[in-house]
């Protein structure tokens, strides 16, 4: 047997079946149409907001990263909550833009920017988070073609990195951002060349859980931040000081503490140095603002046996949920929260193996799990999936094509 | 410095740039419009045909499982070299029911089939590879409710695998096909319930180089078939063999012996069992066929250095190519073969990382490798890119949609 993931806090039940949003999981599929189906909860997205900007400073601004889930309908919900949007492509802007999002509440990181991209963003008015001087140098010149004073931000690789982190962007050679001791030279190029200039982006990892390794990269973020600004000799208008707040997936995970981050985040704010005084800063969260809204639920179509081993096979699988199948950068596969939705409130009483319907061993949703007895019409639900899911996940692969997304 | 994959022995260069199919890379992406591109080769597709059908016995029939590749115009291709196709799901069926390719060249395999699609697939006179009884349960009434005889055909979970393989399909508990000791209970059951008996379908593992692990696994595949044959009461009508063969991606990887392959199985159907006398044999191959046949080209967008290390940025990634980014299913990541195509003929002069456009550090398609020296717009190219590529990488991931895909 092998321990499922821990279901966040607090999913209820109606008549013994899984409620998301006050309303039972096989309602939701039937108004939908069919499984496999995404279905994020507004009030998790909206309560998770409230709860963190009541853990922060007042003073921090609060991004959504939408790699995380650019599903059009959440992004108007998101647009509500947050106080600004980080996209990594002209196409996630294009998505903000289609959903009502002024640009001037955007910026724009991501290492192969193509021109058309710059000036899509430049002409849009989006603050660019420039990631080599080669690059700036091509933002220049399509913004000198465009007759406008570009809004550009020089995001930093810097020299430490995010401990314990899923990710890490920081700490040696990457291809993200411009190592910190060639920051404050093309700092002072950019306003010389007269562009807005709108100061730092320094992303440092991601996934982290532990609040201890957070406050450290945060209190060493501001720091870098400080010298550069004096490098550069001039005031700091913005400072992106990354993310990296994760969320619990596995067996043992322990949710982040973001009121020890805030009440240490609040001190650091308290006694700036100078440069950083009337810097508008913010931080920049994808999987933290939205992972656990999400629940996907797939339908059982055949419970099988072989070698005296259960195998529930549903209609869903890794093309949706590739993270979650454990193929997506990750070295030891283990399970994420998952349940028997139609039977939440039941008592676990076999080990079964949940899969998904393609026609590979890496399509598992749930390896040697307690559960309850289902049967094939029986709906699973995987936690954690309103972010990295639907987006990150091969949905043409073996020819099953997207799934459905709805938001309660 | 890493060692890079094998390229497919022969690529041409024309001017010193990368040839495929007589023309020079820069020239198809120039036709197609832009890159992120994939090319699949015609002649290799036909020559890959021709060297396997050279190799293996004539009355060996040839499938081609299009999980590999569902590209439109390649399937249309293909129909005109295989015998058969293999098909994992109702969205591929359609997909060669829209090229043109009649039903009854096609079977359908896969452990999560819902009611709709064995509808779909028994109205169109597909051959259905059963996965269980349940599903078996299922097709027979479907068909009842339809008038129709389907055709039918048992999946079978062998109790031995194929050895050296990247992806085991049997050994032990599976949620493919069923147990060995179910298999003759079940086809006599079929047949006394009318189905027209197809016989079975035995898939032991995929991406074998060893030629003697395929030997084998082909000697116990048609033992088992023999003795099932025996047990069921029924001469075999047919059995798919599986596939297993491999395509070398890593440093160290050689190409697959299909002579010796060919040779043996050669002897074996000189002296098959009863019950396989007339038997119609095939195998069933996906990346063997079209894999060696496709190149991934990317432009560089950006040519940076970070702590001494040079990063090559491309405008392609692991959203086309979640494989060669080592992400999927991947313990270890090792460089899949790889050239700068604008500089096909150049001597390598520096050490470089290839990356892809994605805000990740996954995404990166060549790890340290020796490389001519490029610079921005030249063509990067990634081989062994025609199977597992555009359908089985999260295309959606970062907002930068699908490749674009030319036949040539």
């Amino acid at each position: 047997m092998k321990p499922l993931g821990p279901i966040p806090a607090v999913f209820e039940s109606i008549d013994g079946e899984l409620a998301i949003g006050g309303r039972k999981a096989g309602e939701i599929v039937a108004e939908a149409g069919d499984t496999p189906l995404f279905v994020y909860s507004r009030d998790r997205l909206s309560r998770r907001v409230e709860t963190l900007r009541a853990a922060m400073p007042p003073r921090l601004r609060l991004h959504y990263a939408i790699k995380a889930n650019p599903f059009a309908p959440l992004l108007g919900f998101m647009a509500g909550l947050v106080d600004g949007f980080d996209v990594a492509s002209g196409g996630e802007l294009a998505r903000l833009q289609e959903a009502g999002v002024a640009a001037d509440r955007v910026s724009f990181a991501g290492p192969g920017k193509r021109d058309r991209e710059l000036e899509q963003a430049i002409a849009a008015g989006c603050t660019i988070n420039l990631e080599s001087e080669g690059e700036a140098r091509r933002a220049l010149d399509i913004a000198a073609r465009l007759g406008v004073a570009p809004k550009l931000a020089i995001r930093v690789n810097p020299s430490f990195e995010l401990r314990g982190s899923g990710m890490k962007m920081g700490g040696g050679a990457k291809p993200f951002g411009i190592d910190e001791d060639r920051v404050a030279a093309l700092g002072r190029e950019l306003i010389a060349e007269g562009a807005q200039w709108c100061g730092l982006h320094i992303f440092t990892g991601s996934q982290a859980l532990d609040a201890e390794a957070i406050i450290e990269t945060q209190a060493n973020v501001l720091q870098l931040a400080a010298r550069l600004a004096a490098d550069i000799g001039a005031d700091l208008p913005k400072l992106n000081m990354g993310g990296g707040f994760g969320i619990p997936y596995f067996h043992g995970d322990t949710p982040l503490d973001i009121e020890a981050i805030g009440a240490a985040l609040e001190q650091r704010l308290a006694d700036l140095p100078p440069g950083l005084a009337q810097t508008e800063l913010c931080i920049e969260l994808g999987r933290y603002l939205v992972g656990e809204a999400g629940v996907y639920l797939a339908r059982i179509v055949d419970r099988k046996v072989s070698h005296g081993q259960v195998f529930l096979v549903t209609d869903g699988g890794l093309h949706h949920q590739l993270a979650a199948s454990g193929n997506f950068g990750t070295v030891v596969r283990r399970n994420y929260p998952l349940a028997i939705a139609t039977r939440f409130d039941a008592a676990p009483e076999e080990e079964a193996s949940v899969v998904g319907c393609l026609c590979t061993p890496l399509d598992r949703l749930a390896d040697a799990a307690h559960l309850p007895r289902a049967e094939v019409g029986d709906l699973v639900a995987v936690f954690c999936a309103g972010a990295y899911g639907a987006t990150a996940s091969p949905a043409q692969f073996l020819g099953q094509g997207p799934a459905r997304e709805v938001m309660v």
